[in-house]
């Protein structure tokens, strides 16, 4: 399923090739979030001529509205949305701890309150998979307990070995037509992930995610996670650092030796009017664009890129014209699926060094 | 500048070609709104794909926000907003009239404060042709008075004169590379209808727009309005009617002779969910399409038609996913260009009275 192309020689950055039923995907990637079955503002077609390779999707949120059965008998998840690339389904598991009300949590599942109707629900690690299963994603997610930062060790210790039970019964449940990767938790505790690696990857699965990570914790320590837990994980399975993040945590973790990631950023930052370009952050609103006629970023080859100034931009966002909320939002993916091609054409020549030294040089230096 | 191709045999329907400087229209035609220079939700890459052939900005719009100067010092309006087909500009004195505070008219012009920000401005019919020239649009419309319903007539006279002199005036200080139409008011009073078309075309114009419908009549007015004022017009020059409307007001009006419209209805209803078909409006969000594989339209060959069913674009509306805004606004606006082109065919064929009984029998059916 996953075969390692290639290994940095300066650094643990790797090129893989993932294979799915809809598809293979190059590796280290980006999936945009299509939480709801959409990325916010953005066609599949504007997906596509992105390069998107794989799109990740919200068992959760897709449970709740329109509904698992609506989505089934529309002919599956990649039907009812027009994607026929991968798709990787996330369990929710996050959203479930972070957003529904009232939860408890037992070694039965999560019981909670829909964030949307205050309907009651009781998810199992064996409805979750069901789920996905109806979705039928190419990639799917188990239910997991992810705690915030900072938490103590007995919580971190108790969620990590409930992820663990979890993981456990979701590979039994599941069919072997979908990928099934585990999840490492185990908080800022490098014992507790280390524990958590042997269990998981005891169990065995197709590709690991490392999670609890970008969940309030200092930036550093972010990446420390990261750092420590890849050392833990075999060289011969996908590594998915789950929620990350911004351009320069994307590098840092590449050099750690992560294949793949997700992110609501480029999206939420598009919508508020923030492009990411191979020069910083622009804040397209700013008074300094208002005469300005050049692109958001004279690098990129997207639509926004070649057809608009970032005067035009600015005016878009101060007169509340939803096209410039897409348009950020078509760029900033483009941007961050254009910085993925560049990291693989980097470690494919063993320049992910200079690349990442040479790219944080321009992109940090305002 | 108008050439009149064809008349139908059995209605008032007619063929033609306008000549503008950056193209070609064919009429009858729709006009795709974008008052702020965007149609709203809509890429003009979109619009394009969708054979729109003339979009329509707000001069008023577009001197409050972004300035005309910085549209003027950014190369004009096509290329600010990307858009090298024809543009015709509103002076947007229907926005001042129904938009603007502490508004005061005068034969000087109208003096009133800003929507947005409350700033006090006075706008001749000069400073509007200056606008106009600034932005370097194809067709400029003059500054006019324009009345609601119900109107004394007195009062109705006193417009329709200032409205007269409004457009000799515009008519010398309007350059030579640009369009100017006339714009007849007069209320729902014939003669002085009948009147202002005889001073407008006195004057002279490049074509001739009948304004003050939509602005609060009865449909069946509205309609009569068009119709009568319509037979005052000169044959050799085109006709357009400001603001409307619903499909089958255009098809009526059509028959009556008119050769051009704008509206927004096709966008405002598209981000309401609200979709125009064949066979009339679909409302996504109802329940009945919950699990509706079908299209908006069947016959609808647009992006949105060809990939995502009304259950999906359901879910976006229910889901508040932006994408289902764009996909509805998008098909509605494929929907009334295709009406157009349908129009256009029957009335080459001499066959539009059956097309208008086709069109409405099925449209008008549920």
């Amino acid at each position: 399923m996953f075969k390692l192309i290639h290994q940095d020689k300066n650094s643990r950055a790797r090129l893989g090739k993932l294979n799915t039923a809809h598809g293979e995907i190059d590796t280290p990637c980006f999936m945009p979030v299509g939480t709801q079955g959409a990325v916010k503002t953005l066609s599949p077609a504007e997906l596509e001529e992105a390069h998107t390779q794989v799109m990740l999707c919200n068992a959760y949120h897709l449970f709740l509205r329109p509904g698992i059965e609506v989505i089934r008998r529309s002919g599956g998840l990649h039907k009812f949305i027009s994607w026929d690339k991968p798709i990787l389904t996330d369990s929710g598991g996050y959203q479930i701890f972070s957003l529904a009300l009232l939860r408890k949590v037992s070694d039965k599942g999560v019981e909670f309150q829909s964030h949307i109707d205050g309907m009651r629900h009781l998810l199992s690690p064996e409805d979750i998979i069901d789920m996905q299963s109806g979705l039928g994603s190419d990639i799917m997610m188990p239910l997991d307990e992810c705690v915030h930062y900072p938490c103590s060790k007995d919580h971190a210790r108790q969620a990590m070995e409930r992820t663990v039970d979890w993981a456990r019964r979701s590979k039994q449940s599941a069919e072997k037509k979908q990928l099934l990767f585990g999840i490492v938790q185990g908080s800022s505790y490098q014992d507790l992930r280390k524990e958590c690696v042997e269990k998981i990857t005891g169990i065995g699965f197709a590709g690991y995610a490392i999670g609890g990570v970008s969940v309030g914790e200092p930036k550093n320590l972010g990446n420390d996670i990261v750092s420590f837990t890849v050392g833990f994980l075999p060289h011969d399975k996908p590594r998915y650092v789950m929620g990350v993040g911004l351009p320069e945590d994307i590098v840092e973790a590449v050099d750690s030796g992560i294949d793949m990631f997700d992110c609501v950023v480029p999206t939420r930052y598009g919508r508020n009017g923030t492009a990411f370009t191979s020069e910083g952050k622009v804040v397209v609103r700013n008074s300094p664009y208002i005469q300005d006629s050049g692109p958001l970023d004279k690098h990129c080859q997207c639509y926004a890129c070649k057809n608009f100034s970032r005067a035009y931009l600015r005016h878009l966002f101060n007169a509340e014209e939803m096209l410039g909320l897409r348009l950020v939002s078509l760029h900033n993916i483009n941007f961050y699926l254009h910085l993925m091609h560049q990291i693989r054409e980097a470690v494919k020549k063993d320049e992910f060094v200079s690349f990442k030294r040479d790219f944080l040089s321009s992109y940090l230096k305002n």
